[in-house]
Order: structure tokens, then sequence, then C-alpha cells
């Protein structure tokens, strides 16, 4: 037997013997470890490097010739080739066995197993930020719950030069080098600074927006997440998942058409078109596929199809257009001329689609819906509009921005004629405000049948669990009926860019729910949503690209109904230490440079932003009020919300 | 005021005196009535047919013109104009508010909203198959919770030929006609008979495989889920869920990136790549999208790459295939040698990947994946492999297929040089055996970690909440640990192959758990699914075209290890008794014929059906038995657990 070393020790001392091993890189003898033998009529599966070893080297020939007389018909593993029972058993179990590989260099076998009981203690996997994983001990739990992973991942696996395990090969063989190509995309990634870390933040349902990271001891403030009003931890959304969870269980068990349609999937889509005020509405596993799914299927269906698309258009919508191989036409982010130009540029015959949004997620401009819907009907076009960041948030029931823009008559329920009405297809998402997943498509009947007959992504899918739906539906249904979420969080947005913009940190201006704070560098972006993990305890991501354009990184925040003042002005101080601390630009400072992404723009290039949500709107008691003042039979309210004694202390307390 | 008629009534009364409607089709009177007015300037959203009127109709000028001077500056909504609040809300309220549109002929008004109230009651939406909504009235709750979106979807809406709201158009224009498109592609689908009726199957947890349909009242055995173990309802699973649902909330609230990232992600992708002897695993919205996404990434991106895909791919890798815009080749069915032509045609040094799966969903057929692992390290391809049909149900912790073919080996742990170790990248479900829902690929580090980083369909979308992510691996942990689950479908498998062929109903010959029935005709096999479903009330869905070929159209049926032997017996003597009603061919016809899908072949061309599972695994104890088997500290049981005298009682009573 030999001696207990670690691989690459003995791969050394090897060496010092071995004309082979001494002439042949870390790299080849990796890969002929696990190549499999070229004799592939071996009942017994070998790999290169024992095979080399059997048949050129004088000293292991012999060894090996004898291991094969006594081996079973299948290479029988190695005591120590269990692996864990499972990340649960894992933690439950007297000692983890270290996980290792026959094959690899079966003739060092004994000095490999100690070396990977022996291996260093769970490290995170590569791309977790280590900015969220506390190395606080007290909790330690939570800590062996966050750190189950890395136990699999790491267990038995050595970390030296030739990296076995950390790299392991799976199935080297003659022609092209995958595993490096890969690793060639990855450190493009990395030199280009967009390589992503994932925080490690556990959302608290009892304590929203408090979240722990990978210790649960070690607790933050979350001021970027989707779940915008906080309906993820809502008892209504709560209760209705738990009690379909006891009623129909965990999964569908299959697509729509074959055991996966049920009494809350229709449900669900009866409520959604019954919120854009649409005949139907079709449900998808998110509104990433609602959108590739609907924009492929109509694009490439409709004959000639030209797609018109906004330049600042969400992933998903570029990848349905992409998908559909129909001809595509790209205009300015909301610049109705431009659109127009274009639209006029094509026969009034043809079939053409208009894609936009109406809040854009990372800028929290908004589309101009009714203008796009004037040019729609002028020209023979269609709409899409994606909706997913403003369901919940806009409108006298929370249908959107579209419904917003008619506030009044939308309050008494409606009528034709309305944005709402006009816009032919309206696309939204399930786990922002609503706060649970999915996505949904909502139009005519027609149509959407048809997407509902022909888009393989809707097809062939397991559909979303019924508990799902029905928690999606307690929540838009609840929404529906409450103005106080919708208004609280305006309040708390209103808030946070006033005091921002009073120390002149350059908060993106927007007329929405969105808070962008320009950083202009991915590398300092970073830092900056570290440092306030780290530091002040507050979670904020940085979006780099290809979420925002290179030169356009930023901090974005989103102030729900639920952050406290007191958390908001925590936020703002921290804010305020971090730009000082890694000296980030102030608003000044773009100006000076001639502003960028509208923050410090010169004053003939400063567009006016209007806020969605009147002062009006934000003082009216709730939607009974808003159906009187609608009909006249009530007086609005003094539009004081901002201006309130009880706003004006807080923020005075902050200033102080 | 006009008499409160029907619209019909109301047009055929109106024709008589106007020359306008006389010579007007109902289609151009319904496009008239939503299309805007050409007058885009006026500050009301007129319709053409109401500006048509007020210009050129010399008795209702002179009304409109009186009525726009009373009206308020946005088209002030009629009282009736309200849609439900909610179809939760819609429930409690006194009297459901008929919906209507201010635009449709507001001179008509009074006579359409009385005909709206008085709308015909509750049609199911189109596409849902009355065979599944029961007319018993004897759950009034269950019909009422289960018909709520028929309410929302029907409301105030008439059905005259004029159809203003069955098929409203929502934004009629000038140029080309998107819902006669949309008609017609629908049309389509109804002539060739593939136009899809949902049925309304909703699946109880307490008394899995029973479902109640439209009405709770209304009970079915379902014997054609993919919930394959029952572990959607298993209280390992559902605690799971309920406990990370009161910790974490509803929605992860983010992407992966933002806010979504959490200790219960990490800890399920880490189990995944445990599972399946991988070094790392990512989790995607679902399996559709894991498949799309991985094979449209590296299809792209590996320089020259060309995808040798099996004929009977799923339609999900066909989409991720089409959409990397690669280089296809499509090989045979399971056919290892028209593979190989393949390959050897092609340069070793070209990226090659083998995308196959093990079982096929559809036939039950078995994908030759040792085989398939020899050839791509011979030509220097890689292999994807997709047992999301086998995941939880084959080898000896579940791990799928490729686990399986080496069972004694990997019951000890695994060890390189196995199947499940070659094949390069496994994608797998967590929404059929395991329950819940969601997908994932397990492969290399750098593999994962490169689609981790470019694939737009992970990047961009929400990730899975995390009591998703919490059950899902509460599941794959439970059943790594127990063999019973997975020797009980198989017995029960077994069973029913074995009954149904002694009767001669046209079992397709396959060694796994699928039991599919050949009928060979879309009709038909709707017509036998409804009949089990109203008359024997058995849920098993036809399966027709796009997800098998025209022709071989089938009846699929899924024995779990939780129908009794009683539930059993019941479906193999009323699918005789349906076999007989409509007249559908038995093997001998078949045979007679010639043979199809494997079904009555000749006897030169049939092919030998080996069950995946041998007796001896059958007859293991458990997963610690199996490993002292495999040890050869233990000896096998004797296999005799099909031929066991209760089943051997139970078959006998089912045969008289």
């Amino acid at each position: 037997m030999l001696p207990a070393v670690d691989p690459c020790t003995a791969l050394k001392r090897f060496s010092g013997v071995c004309p082979f091993l001494r002439s042949t890189s870390a790299t080849s003898l990796r890969s002929f470890s696990t190549q499999p033998a070229l004799a592939s009529t071996s009942v017994r599966p070998g790999n290169r490097l024992a095979e080399l070893a059997g048949t050129q080297c004088p000293l292991m020939s012999a060894a090996l010739a004898r291991r094969a007389l006594a081996a079973p018909a299948i290479a029988a593993p190695a005591p120590n080739h269990s692996r864990p029972k499972s990340t649960l058993a894992a933690r439950k179990s007297d000692a983890a066995v270290a996980r290792g590989y026959a094959s690899i260099a079966e003739v060092h076998q004994d000095a490999l197993r100690k070396a990977t009981a022996a291996a260093s203690p769970k490290p995170a996997p590569a791309f977790v930020n280590p900015a969220s994983l506390s190395s606080d001990k007290s909790g330690a739990l939570a800590a062996d719950e966050a750190h189950a992973p890395n136990e699999v991942h790491s267990e038995g696996r050595p970390t030296c030069a030739l990296g076995f395990a950390k790299h392991r090969i799976t199935s080297f063989r003659p022609g092209f080098d995958y595993e490096a190509f890969y690793g060639s995309e990855l450190d493009k990634k990395h030199q280009d600074k967009s390589y992503r870390y994932f925080n490690n933040v556990n959302r608290l349902a009892a304590k929203y927006p408090v979240a722990h990271t990978a210790n649960k001891a070690d607790e933050v403030t979350v001021h970027c997440s989707n779940d915008y009003l906080g309906m993820g931890r809502h008892p209504v959304t709560l209760q209705a998942i738990h009690e379909t969870l006891d009623t129909y269980g965990a999964g569908a068990g299959g697509t729509r058409n074959i055991a996966g349609n049920g009494a809350m999937h229709l449900a669900l889509e009866a409520e959604l078109a019954s919120l854009h005020y649409k005949p139907a509405a079709l449900v998808f596993s998110s509104c990433y596929v609602a959108n590739v799914e609907t924009l492929s299927t109509l694009g490439s269906k409709l004959p000639g199809c030209v797609i018109l698309s906004d330049e600042m258009n969400h992933a998903s919508m570029i990848q349905g257009i992409r998908h559909s191989r129909a001809q595509k036409m790209i205009f300015k982010h909301n610049d109705v001329a431009d659109l127009e130009r274009k639209l006029a540029s094509l026969p009034l015959e043809t079939p053409k689609i208009i894609a936009f949004e109406s809040v854009y997620s990372m800028s929290g401009t908004v589309g101009p819906i009714k203008e796009i819907c004037d040019l729609a009907e002028k020209y023979g076009a269609i709409t899409f509009l994606d909706e997913v960041h403003a369901v919940g948030m806009y409108g006298p029931t929370g249908a959107g921005v579209a419904e917003h823009l008619d506030f009044d008559l939308n309050a008494r329920g409606g009528a034709a004629g309305s944005v709402a009405d006009r816009v032919d297809i309206i696309t939204g998402t399930l786990g922002k405000a609503y706060g649970v997943v999915g996505g949904y498509i909502a139009g005519s009947e027609r149509f959407v049948d048809m997407v509902r007959s022909y888009a393989p992504g809707f097809i062939f899918t397991t559909s979303i669990p019924p508990s799902t739906a029905a928690g999606a539906r307690a929540a838009i249904a609840y929404q529906k009926e409450h103005l106080g979420d919708r208004q609280m969080q305006q309040r708390n947005v209103a808030r946070v860019k006033r005091d921002l913009e009073a120390i002149g940190i350059p908060v993106i201006p927007n007329p929405s729910h969105i808070v962008p704070l320009l950083v202009g560098n991915a590398e300092l972006a970073k830092q900056a949503s570290d440092l306030l993990l780290t530091k002040h305890k507050l979670y904020i991501q940085s979006i780099n690209f290809p979420t925002v354009s290179r030169g356009d990184e930023r901090l974005r925040i989103t102030p729900s109904p639920l952050h406290s003042d007191a958390q908001l002005a925590t936020l703002v101080a921290a804010l305020d230490s971090v730009w000082d601390e890694l000296g980030l630009k102030r608003t000044a400072a773009w100006a000076a440079e001639g502003g960028r992404c509208g923050v410090g723009m010169p004053e003939g290039e400063r567009k006016d932003v209007v806020n969605l949500w009147t002062d009006e709107q934000l003082a009216l008691r709730d939607l009974e009020h808003a159906r009187d003042v609608a009909a006249g039979k009530a007086a609005p309210d003094q539009a004081g919300w901002v201006a309130s004694p009880v706003v004006e202390a807080a923020t005075a307390a902050v200033a102080a």
C-alpha cells in the first residue's frame, strides 16, 4: 500500500522515477484518467491511464494483470466510493463518506482516499458571492442548512493543482475539447467583469423586508426584491396556497392536456381575463415563457409578419422575436415618432406586432401606451404590451399602467375604448407584485385559443401547481380591492427618491416605482453592493451587463409599502456613506460630464417626469372612495399624503 | 327607450327600416362597432359605427349630436359597465352585474343591457371537455368553485349570431384581419381533430389516485397522471413545502441574480448533482425550459456544432435545437447503427451533441444509453440525456435509467466509468415522479457554470419558489432511500400489462412503466377517453397529434404504486368494455393488418422486450439489502413478487 499522501505529493514522488509521468502534463494525466480505454470491447470499463499503464509500463502491467483476475465482472467499487445518501441524510450520518472515483489512477487509490478525506472544509460553490456567506458561527443550524450544498459539492474533492474533482472531467474523449471551451467562455465573463456571483439571500416571511444570508443569524434588509408589495408573505396568499396544497397536493402532475388542468387553473385564468378587461387569458410557467411562446408563435404564424420592438425590451421578448424568425424592426426607446416612421414604411396589409413594455424594469421608464395604440389602429398593427413590472401596482384594481391611464373610468368598471381595452395583448407575471410565480397572456378568445393550441412551450410542459394558481388568484383578488399597498409603495418610493436627490445620489429619473441609482462601472457597482451587504446589512443587487448596457451599471432599489420609515432612513444614510467610501459620482459629477441615463442632463435635454400616480389618486381613501369620486358622488381628499406631518417628521429625523 | 329585446331581434327589426343595416353583413357590423372612429383627434374615443351613424344617418346624427353635448370629457361608463370585482368577490355579490361595452352601438344600449342580463347561464370555456363537466348538482359549493371562471367569461355576453361578446373583437383596424386569421388557424385544428379539449380534473391529495371533475361530488380514478409515484401528495413533500412557505414566503421574488437565490436553491442543486453523480446541477422553471436553454446555448456557442437528435425526441429538445440554429442530424429512433453512420460522416474535431432520452414518454421505449456513450467517446461527441420520465423511478436511488444500468455498482455509491458517470449532461424534472414542479440539468462544473452564465431563459426569469425547491429536495431525498415505491410501481405496471395482453387489448410493448394502448384514430381515442370518464369514472387522456404521429393515437396509462388491486382490476374491465363498445381493434386485428407501433408485429419484426427492472431487483427488500447483495454480503430473495399468491388471487378475481 502507498503511504497516505495527497495526490500532488504522490504525483511529484512518482514523477521522480517514472519517465511517463515526468513527460506528461497534469492536464493530459487528468484526461487520461477519465478517458475510456481504447479497447472498448472490454467487459470492464477501464480508463486510458490504466490501459497505458497495463500495456506500456513494465512495473504496472504485472500488477494490473493480477488485479484484473481478482476483479468481478463489473468494477467493484472500493468501500469509500459511496456518495452521500442525500444532502438531508448526509447531515445525520455519523461521518460523511468521501466520494471518489475508482478509475482515477486506481494504483494510487489509498493515497487518494486519504487525501480526499482530509479535503478542505466546505467552500461555497464558485458562483456564490462570499459577501453573502457570513462567517458568524452563532447560527449553527442555519449555517448547516445553508452549507449543505457545499458539503456535497466539495466532499471528497481534493483541491490540488491536479484538480481531479474540482473540475473533474467526466468524459474526456478525442476531438473537440468541450471542457476547455466552457472554460474559455467563462474566462470571457471573468475578464469583462460580467461573471455573476449570486448572493445567498433568504427573505423571511415573518420579517419582510428582512432576510438572512448563508447564516441564519446574519440578517439583512432587502431593498431590491421584486416581491414589490410583499404579497409573497401576505396571509391571503399563504393561506390559499396552504389550503390548496392540502386539497390538491404539490404538483399538477401533467400538462394542461394530460391530467394537469383543473378548477384552480381555470379560475386563475378567468381572474386574469377579468383583471385586464379581456375575454380570455392563459397561464404559463413564467412570463419569460409567455413572452417567448406568444411572440414566436404569432411571429411565425402570421404571414409575412413584421415585429416592431422597443430597443429596451426585455430579453424574453427579444428571444421570442428571434425564435419567430419574423422580420424585426427596432424602434428607439419610447420614441413614438420613430415607431410611426417604421410603421409607415410597411404596407398596410402586412401583419405587424408592436412589442413594448409599460414599466421598463431597470430604468423605471414607462411606455407611451395610448399613443402606441393610436398608431397600431392607424397602421393596422396589433399591440403586445408587457406589464410584468406594473401589474398589481398601477390602476384602481392593479391591472397595470394601461388600466391606470383611465383611472376614474376603470374605477367604475371600465368601458370599451379605454386604453386597457384597446391594447390587444397584455402579458404579466404572478411572480412579482403578486408574490408567487408564473406568467400569463390576456387577449381575445381566438388569439388566446390559438396560442393555447400551437405554442409548444405551453403544450408540452407541466402546468403550474394548483396551489400556485390558487395563491396567485388570491393575491390578485386582494389587490383588486385594495388601493392601500399601491399608494403606500408610491409614498415610500417618492420619499426615497426625494431624500436621495437631496444629497446628490444620482437617481435615474422616471415616473414609476423603480429607484435606479447610476454607478456606471461594473466593478464599482459590485463593490457598492458588497459594501452595503457586509457593512450596512442592506441588500441591493448591483445590475450589470447583460441586464443593462455596459457603462449604465446601477444599483436598483424597489421600496415596498412595508419598508418602515426607519428602514428607508437607514437606507439613505448607508448609500450616502457608500457613495463617499467608494468615491462614486454624485449627480453634479455626472452633470459635469454632460449627464448619462437622464442623470445630470443639460437643461435642454432634460425630460419632465410626471409620476403615474397623481397626488389626488394617492389621496383616495379606498376603492369605494375612488368609485365615488369618479362618479362625482364624493369629493377628492386633500393631496397631502407626501407632505403629511408624520412623513415630514420622519424626514426631519433622517436629515438630523 | 327601445324595448328589451336581444340584439339579434333588434337587428332584424332595424334592418326593416334602415337600408344601411340591411345591406351590411353581421361581420362588418361587428367590426364597425369596435373599430375606432377615423376622426382620431376626437377627445372622445368613438367607434366607426357611431361615427357612420353620426355623419351618414339622417335619424341618428341628430340624436348623437345631442348626446355628445351632454357627455363628459371621457366617455362615462353606463352604470352597468362594471366588471366583477374578482371571481372570488363575484360569488359573494348580491347580483352579478353584466359587463358591457359603451361603444357597441350606443344607440341600442338599453336593448343590449337587457339582452346581456338575460344571457344564458355559465357555459364552460370553449376548450373545456364537456365530459369533465358533471351535471350533478349535489356538490353545490364545488360546482360554484369550478364554475367561477365561466361566470366571468360569460357574464353579460350575448350568444346570438352577432356574437358581440362571444368573440368580441377588441381592436379592429384597417389592414390585416388578425381575428379572422386566428379563427382560420383554429379551424385547421378542428378539421383535423387535433383541437384539444382540456378535461377538468382535480387530483385529491387525500384520495390519490382519485380526482374530482368540475363538480366536487363527481369523483374519477386517474390512470394517466405523471405524478408517477404519488410524491405530490406525500407527507414528506407537503411538509417541506408548508414549512418553507411559512419561513420564506410564497415566491422567490427575483431572478437568481437579483434577490431570488437562497439556501433552498443551492441545497436542491447540490442534491441533484449528488443524485446524478455529477459535480454540479442547475434548476430551471421547467425541464422544457432546461432543455431549450441548454441545447440552444450549447448549440449556438460551440463552434460549428452539429446536434444529432433521436427522431422521437421531445418537443423541448426539438425547439432547443431549432433555436440554437446549429446543424441538426436526426437519427432513427434508438438506432445505434444509424447514429454511428451519421457520427462517422462528421470530422472528429467538430463539436457534436447526441441528444436523446432514457424513457420515451409516449411509447415507453428506452434509449440505448451505454451504446450511445460508447459512440460519443469514439467520435468525440458529448451526450445530452433527458431522464424526465425516469428520474425517481429507476436505479437504486432513483437517479434514472443511466443509474439503473449499473444497479449493483450504484447501490454501493457509484464509480467512474459507470454509465451515469459517462453521460455528460443529464436533464430531469421535479414535476413528475418527484411530484412538484421545475426542471434541471446536471453535468460538469464548467458546463453548468457556462449555461448559468449565458442562457437567457435561466438568467432573465424569476427563480422557483424556495418552498418548491424544498419540496422537491425532500421528495428526491426520500426516493433516494426508498426502493419500495419504484418496485410497487413496476409490479402494478407488469400486472396491468399482463392482464390487458391476456384479453387482447393492444399494449404497445416496452421495457418501462408506461402502458400505451394503441387506438390509431384521433376521434376514437377521444371517444374512448370520454366514455371511460363518463361511464366508468376513469380518467385516461387520449394522446393525439402533435404529441404522437397521426395514426398512432393512443390511450396512455401510468400505473402508480398507490393504485390498489381493485382499482387496477376495474381499469382492465372498463377497458375491455370500452374496446367492445367502440369496436376498437384488439391485438389480433392489428396483427391481421401487419402490426403497428410494435403491436401485432410479424414474427421476424418482433423485438424482445426485457424489463429494465429485473425480477431479482424487484425482490430486494430495501436499499440496505441491495447494498449487501451487491457487496456479496447477502443473498438475493426469491423473485416471486409478480407470481405472489396475493397478486394471483386478485388476478383470478378479475378474470372471474
